[in-house]
């Protein structure tokens, strides 16, 4: 059995037809030669985010970026070349180094993480990519102090588990900001407190409310949409002395950002992670240990448990913004 | 005995005429009502950032902000009044809240703070500004560690203390930017231990070179001119995974500093600090301290010691680039 979750993600340079899909948990058919890490049996985790253990990167514990594999590959990253054909023969192209759209992918090692298998499989595979990423972020990136205020943008699944992050780190408050109202009421499950609605800003923008709201600006804010507008707008409405902003959320390829230059020596930070900043090869378990002691909550996330056949109904419920997440399930016999 | 030495600084918005002068030191003469933590003939420095010890910001150890008189100001911040006229009456306005260009000026007791007499006035007059902002964006804003590489943009006393900082964090590598081809000699006082010039880059841009000399970019970034392409250019060498870039210079007012956004998700930090996020009332006297120990260097700063009748002289080194500090000598008898 293999279960898959999904995700829209803004990729890398992109090839096609290519198998997608990149949010999942899997059982290891067969390993390669030099392959020890896992065995046959193994239940793991792939991520878009590689971690070849070598590198500068990966032997720092300031970064997640792992050099040897910098970006996640149209590819087999190690070998520059595909493993998939159609039924014609036709090559079909790797989606970030993962596609887990298919009953069997090929995934090379430094993009696995073996799991403890007491975790459901259908929760397990929340980590690969969106909850991670979004509690990371809190974690990691941010290091949401407790007591902090904290403004998310965007309360899709990657912005709620940013909620998520920043109530196990402490948080006071934690203001989202959607313009879909029906999030408020979801996000109080991840320790929203306040809900700012874009469109009932009179004539104010967002970062102004915010900042009457808070006495200031935002300690922690947070883009989870990928537009460059809102990226601007966490950063105007953290406070200045200390306040940072952190981006999850990827707009169009080659955008700019950009920002006041007084408000930088003003003491403003902006920064951003992928993957919230975490090493999916210890951070992953880190994030399971807590859902098994009732800390971290993942069963909350997924509203929607769907065959694979019918994956295009968790499309339609992802386009309405009717799920948080869907899990897709396969079976492989 | 007043000292003063000098440096030029964007200002937050003027008003003329005034009483230019923000880096200085000075000697009590008369204290108002109420102020109790000075008293006639202590040794003080006056800084243009403020510490009223009671805001959020001030009790806070992440800011140096102080939120009660946020920005240097025209007036005495506590009043918004101007305590100086001309000969005909007319009023003289502040400069940073400092004004220090004078015999006599008047100084709200949240820009003063008493130091320790041990140390000679013409080397502690540099922690009431320069010296201070940049070895406090090494240490405190930036905090580099032990064995980081660091690339400095513009190497005039800002800079050159920002080295002087990181060689007191103990850094591996400094690289100094600058088109005067003469401050590498003298940066290696302060533990320069690289030179780029940009005039010298053939087809590269600076952060080309810079990420080809360190394999990748350097760990801290800073920008000491004032320039939104310098602030770029530093963000644009400093590594992917944890690169950090602190912007110390302030180009014209209103303008923007514009950066890939791809760069930001890629774990690049930007940040930026006032007076290198020293909190003037407990930090100059960690400075002063390190110098006493032989650890901090100031003497090496003062290339000029000027009587303040011919200031001038010392403005035109300044524009020729041929001092770092001139110290400007002045009696009120």
């Amino acid at each position: 059995m293999l279960i898959h979750s999904f995700l829209f993600c803004q990729d890398f340079p992109a090839i096609f037809p290519r198998i997608l899909g990149h949010e999942a948990i899997g059982v290891v058919e067969s390993v390669g030669e030099d392959v020890n890490e896992v065995t046959e049996g193994d239940t793991v985790i792939p991520t878009f985010v590689s971690e070849c253990g070598e590198c500068a990167d990966c032997k720092s514990t300031r970064s997640n970026l792992c050099a040897k594999f910098p970006r996640p590959s149209n590819f087999m990253p190690r070998y520059g070349t595909s493993r998939f054909t159609d039924l014609s023969g036709e090559v079909l192209y790797h989606f970030l180094s993962v596609s887990s759209f298919t009953e069997y992918t090929v995934v090379d090692i430094a993009h696995i993480t073996k799991i403890d298998t007491a975790i459901p499989p259908s929760r397990a595979c929340l980590l690969s990519c969106g909850v991670s990423t979004g509690v990371g972020a809190a974690w990691r990136t941010a290091k949401v102090e407790k007591g902090s205020t904290v403004a998310i943008f965007g309360l899709g699944s990657i912005g709620l588990a940013v909620a998520e992050g920043a109530r196990l780190c402490g948080a006071a408050r934690i203001i989202g900001v959607d313009v879909n109202r029906d999030k408020f009421e979801i996000g109080k499950k991840f320790g929203l407190t306040d809900f700012v609605d874009p469109a009932n800003c009179e004539n104010n923008s967002v970062s102004e409310v915010i900042k009457e709201m808070t006495g200031g600006g935002a300690d922690y804010c947070f883009e989870c949409v990928g537009l460059i507008s809102l990226m601007q707008e966490a950063y105007a409405c953290c406070r200045k002395g200390w306040g940072k902003t952190v981006v999850l959320g990827m707009d169009k390829p080659g955008l700019q950002v950009t920002l006041p230059s007084l408000d930088i020596i003003l003491g403003k930070t902006l920064t951003g992670s992928l993957f919230g900043g975490l090493k999916p090869k210890s951070d992953i378990a880190v994030l399971i240990n807590r859902y098994k002691d009732k800390e971290l909550q993942l069963d909350e996330f997924v509203t929607h448990e769907i065959r694979f056949e019918e994956i295009n109904k968790a499309f339609d419920l992802l386009i309405e913004g009717k799920c948080l997440r869907c899990v897709i399930y396969m079976t492989n016999e």
